[in-house]
């Protein structure tokens, strides 16, 4: 074996030596490398028959070769694919032998009898094969009034649970049927309770399981995804197409996109305000209310400096300044692209009178390269292939607070989804100082923040944005329900496994149950519910609010800043709906004292079951600065979801159209200052 | 004032039926409302001069009408801006009134004495010239060196922190240094220290504190954001310029982007492999290494059902089945955009033979209308609205594992951040069941899962996909450092805050110290330095982890699939480097028993410090069914960031280029079936 090895890196050599292009020391092996490989160890029984491929060499990168494993580490495991060079030789591929050091690897056979190399297409098909023609199967089956020929099995890797099935390689097989006159979705036609275990070296079942005899095996009726034609798609980028937007805006505020309907506006201290989103199915279909209003209803940003010019910066920029008083006209091509539509606010100076503020709002439909939904299916009559763009609608306001500009996106998917994203940018608020560098920086001196640059502190800070999201799900009385999942221990009478998790839908009755602490470690899905209406299947209709990155203000509750800002408390509240209680800081929050906050209005703990209820949601960011922030830094973002959940009765972009080559005008370059050649529309 | 807001209700209503377009009941008030209220007002002194707007209507939102505040809650708070209406007339803008429930606001006065309204422009500006003409704020800045004339102050907000300051409107001052012949960013300039307490109705300064003479005065040297001319900027989207990929790839591997250089190609196991990630600032610049090779290490996907067919699936995709091996041509168009390029993938069989998996990964610049960085000023001579587009490239594979399909994505952006994208689609795995209807089931009976429709019910299960991240962040040596944020109490002597979080880093020594457990209340940052590599000002140049939105495995550490992807205990490891640990499930995961995992690797504890080490991040989700992924699933998402941290000395995208009007072909609509018409490239 080691002079195969030997061998094969030799001809390796040559062969990277005679290729014209010589190939880069971390491609890939070729067509012909593979053959020659496989020649090679054909000719050497008893070999087992191997997949090539290379052994990664240790390739310099920017002038540090990668250095051999840590001498006082343990042998590395040798690589199943490629017979590993014996440690006299250079790497495959490296082209100047000289700067690569000796490769450590050594022939140490694998310790691990009951472990194997990935199943091979071969395994899959022969698995599938060797558990259909089995009598007992074929019997349960047919017992089941099922074609046994118009069935499709897939081998699952049956895990390891104990020695009883080690030293033989093993799958599970489980099977679906085909009804390939109604759908080719097989697997929403599974053969349940029928386990198959096959030996896949012997070719032999080893055990037949059969346990759901009761169970029916649905038609797969409606669950077809491949694309039959019609279908609407709201817009298909209506700019690449020579312009349009892809929506309509109906008495400068009423939007309508796709399967979307909501009222569109600039306020003065909240920035966007999105109304009445409504959504539907299908043309023709009654439209669903999802959100009565959305906003954001405070932005709460303290800095981590207690000294005096410091210690009173923990801003609230909505009551405190404004999101759209703070709102500067778009630029134009950049803030928003060029299919962007604008939207003027008229506000009010102090003394009352009337301007417009141009531009403040861009909305625009948005194709990102990204998709929808999509399935490869190989285990099938032919292959099949089918994907979906996502196309969305995006509303976009940036308020600029002073040094910051925050860029406020509520985006709409034609699936139901809504995501709304913050975005940071802007300068930092620095602190000046004497220290130009780290290394004159004493120890215990805390510079409460990142040396930016040369007398300049980026100071520590938190941004937290606080959003009133009043959703009305199928109208205004909806329930917060808490799915709670939590490990459950298993028996091993019960099963082999020792634990999974449930989940326990636990609907809030008072405020005080609707008042959440993310935590990933006790994890929660939070649902908004109308417990009147259920789908098809009875479970109620909602959507969901699905938290991404956040952070938690890590503020004592009685500093003064936490307390003004206590709704930061919690990442979640409900509130039953109120009139007067849109500000999470307060009506006033100008040297507000914490009275009329969030947090207080919830200490009543009112009813909020089957009620018209309001979310809260807080996005949170911490933010220590880095050099990369000087002098403007750029974006980060984050973001949170509003996603239906057992809203529809099913994927509500099922018959969504692909993109087909003339969609798009394409363009063909021609000389400069020529007009571009563009296929037709 | 009740007869005021009578009289201004009736005269809106008027002013409704009097417009030929009837406005929506949401839209904001018009310029010509607006007025009119002002002069109304105006003329009924002595009502404070009030900002106008409207009082929400309660608009009936399909057929539902908004309901009043529940009667047993307290009454709510009046509105700031607008004269609250009566409780015996209608909303204003509700064009049928006869629908309209009456509005329950009441007069009651703000409870709050030491709580006002936002800052206007004018108080802002009062503020900032009240300050400017105190003389002992003139002779301070005079004493740095200055010149009064050439300052610009900005009012803060001073918070709430206790009596001493309330029942009068106050801003604290800070002022800016002017350098217009060096920059617009003044607050790269801060007057340091000096501090100007304004009442903000009396005009006056209350105090002047001043301490910080040391400090020096930045001249913002380097800081101006405003765009000059010149500048590169990788690709203009060139799909729509009429050809071109905006990126060059050599040698069929070999990718070059704007700053960015990396080698790029498919592994049968893996997937996509991006390796020698290399990034400079500019053009002429040297190359910096930033990572030596990344891919999806394992993908672990336990279901939560313990039954006979069910308790044995908890895949390890990656070393079952193979990433690269499920990974099937990209439809074109819908999986990738057109202006994509495809790269083949050759493999090899189970018999050694080589073939090749066509468009099996594809690469394409990417512009969403988001922006990189951005700045509105208006607190300058001319206001600037500057803002740049954010282009990214991104790699794409799809692995269909069966009847899942997960789309991995690897975004490089050209401010230097790497983002790593998981999105799944594809079908669930249902498991058949008697039940129709939720009605059905009882109460006792759990079904692991959600019924998605009759008779199937989408079980529930996680998905964990662990990276392998070797950082080579400008070396192969770098180190792990923690920099944990803490809560710090201060005393009352120190500062009228109470507390602020503190930030220590903390370099980690072995492996033990490497393992990460994410935690919203314990925050971290994660970052990979080189502690031989300082920037500028002596920050070790490194490269953040950035988690976003994740999942932790709730099982039982003993349970045989969470012991064989134990890799996933931990969200973060570090290891020094070792070739032969790449799998983090182990070199064989079929039928593994969990003896050769990550997690047992990191038992040996070895020493990590200024290393050669490998990241390894698990991203994860937990996946509740719901019936909208019924019968194919709309993709979800979710991803981490790798972000330059002191890594460059600034702002590396300072000097891109914005859009302009000619940057990208306009196309004008022409009759079907001729050529649009575009304007020149």
């Amino acid at each position: 074996m080691e002079s195969l090895a030997v061998l094969l890196l030799l001809l390796l050599l040559l062969l990277s030596s005679l290729t014209s292009s010589s190939p880069h020391p971390l491609d890939p092996l070729t067509f012909t490398e593979i053959s020659t490989v496989r020649s090679i160890l054909s000719s050497h029984p008893p070999s087992p028959t191997p997949t090539p491929s290379l052994q990664s060499p240790l390739f310099p990168f920017s002038n540090h070769p990668k250095p051999p494993s840590s001498p006082g580490s343990p042998p590395p495991l040798p690589s199943l694919a490629a017979p590993p060079s014996p440690p006299t030789h250079p790497t495959s591929r490296t082209s100047s032998p000289s700067t690569s050091p000796p490769v450590s690897s050594s022939l140490t056979p694998p310790s691990h009898p009951s472990a194997f190399p990935r199943l091979t297409s071969s395994d899959i098909s022969r698995a599938s094969s060797t558990a259909l023609s089995d009598p007992r199967v074929i019997r349960t089956i047919q017992n089941r009034g099922l074609d046994p020929s118009r069935i499709n099995c897939l081998p699952l890797s049956p895990g390891w649970f104990g020695p009883q099935e080690e030293n033989r390689r093993l799958a599970k097989v489980q099977c679906f049927a085909l009804f390939y006159n109604i759908t080719a979705n097989f697997y929403m036609s599974p053969v349940e309770g029928l386990t198959v275990l096959v030996d896949l070296d012997v070719g032999a079942v080893v055990w037949v399981r059969d346990e759901g005899r009761g169970i029916p095996v649905p038609t797969g009726e409606g669950t077809d995804y491949r694309y039959t034609g019609g279908a609407a798609r709201p817009g298909v980028m209506m700019e690449r197409a020579g312009g349009g937007t892809g929506f309509e805006v109906e008495g400068g505020h009423m939007v309508k996109w796709g399967n979307w309907e909501l009222h569109v506006k600039a306020d003065e201290r909240a920035g966007i305000v999105v109304s009445t989103a409504k959504v539907r199915e299908a043309e023709g279909e009654d439209w669903r209310t999802v959100m009565y209003k959305g906003f954001a209803s405070e932005l709460f940003v303290p800095y981590m400096e207690g000294s005096e010019g410091w210690y009173f910066r923990g801003y609230m920029d909505a009551g405190e300044y404004g999101l759209g008083s703070c709102a500067m006209p778009l630029v134009r091509l950049n803030d928003c692209p060029r299919n962007a539509y604008y939207m003027d606010a008229v506000f009010s100076g102090e003394d009352g009178r009337p301007f417009v503020r141009p531009d403040v709002i861009c909305l625009f439909e948005r194709y990102t390269g990204d998709v929808a939904w999509r399935h490869s299916e190989l285990f099938s009559d032919e292959p099949i292939h089918e994907s979906r763009p996502k196309v969305t609608l995006v509303i976009r306001m940036v308020a600029s607070v002073g040094n910051y500009d925050y860029i406020f996106d509520w985006e709409f998917q034609q699936d139901g989804l809504i995501k709304i994203k913050v975005s940071l940018s802007g300068m930092l608020m620095v602190k000046g100082t004497a220290y130009q560098n780290i290394s004159q920086v004493p120890k215990e001196h805390d510079l409460h923040g990142t040396l930016v640059t040369e007398n300049l502190i980026g100071i520590a800070h938190d941004h937290f944005i606080t959003f009133y999201l009043d959703m009305d799900i199928d109208g205004p009385n909806n329930s917060f329900v808490k799915v709670h999942m939590t490990k459950q221990q298993i028996s091993p009478q019960e099963s082999p496994r020792k634990s999974i998790y449930k989940f326990n839908r636990e609907v809030a009755k008072t405020e005080k149950d609707g008042r959440i602490k993310l935590n990933l470690y006790d994890p929660s899905e939070f649902h908004i519910v109308n417990p009147a209406r259920l789908s098809k299947v009875g479970n109620p209709t909602g959507y969901k609010l699905v938290p991404a990155a956040t952070a938690a203000s890590l503020l004592d509750l009685t500093d003064p800043p936490q307390l003004r800002s206590a709704f930061t408390n919690n990442q979640i509240w409900i509130t039953p709906y109120n009139e007067s209680e849109e500000w999470a800081g307060g009506l006033f929050a100008y040297q507000s004292r914490g009275d009329d906050t969030l947090a207080v209005w919830s200490d009543r703990n009112r009813p909020i079951e089957n009620k018209d209820i309001v979310t809260w949601y807080t996005l949170g960011f911490h933010h220590i600065p880095c050099q990369e922030d000087y002098p403007i830094m750029p974006t980060v973002s984050s973001s949170f979801d509003l996603k239906p959940v057992n809203f529809f009765d099913k994927n509500p972009i099922l018959r969504a159209a692909p993109y087909f080559e003339d969609d798009l005008p394409v363009c063909e370059t021609t000389a400069r200052g020529e007009l571009p050649k563009c296929n037709s529309i």
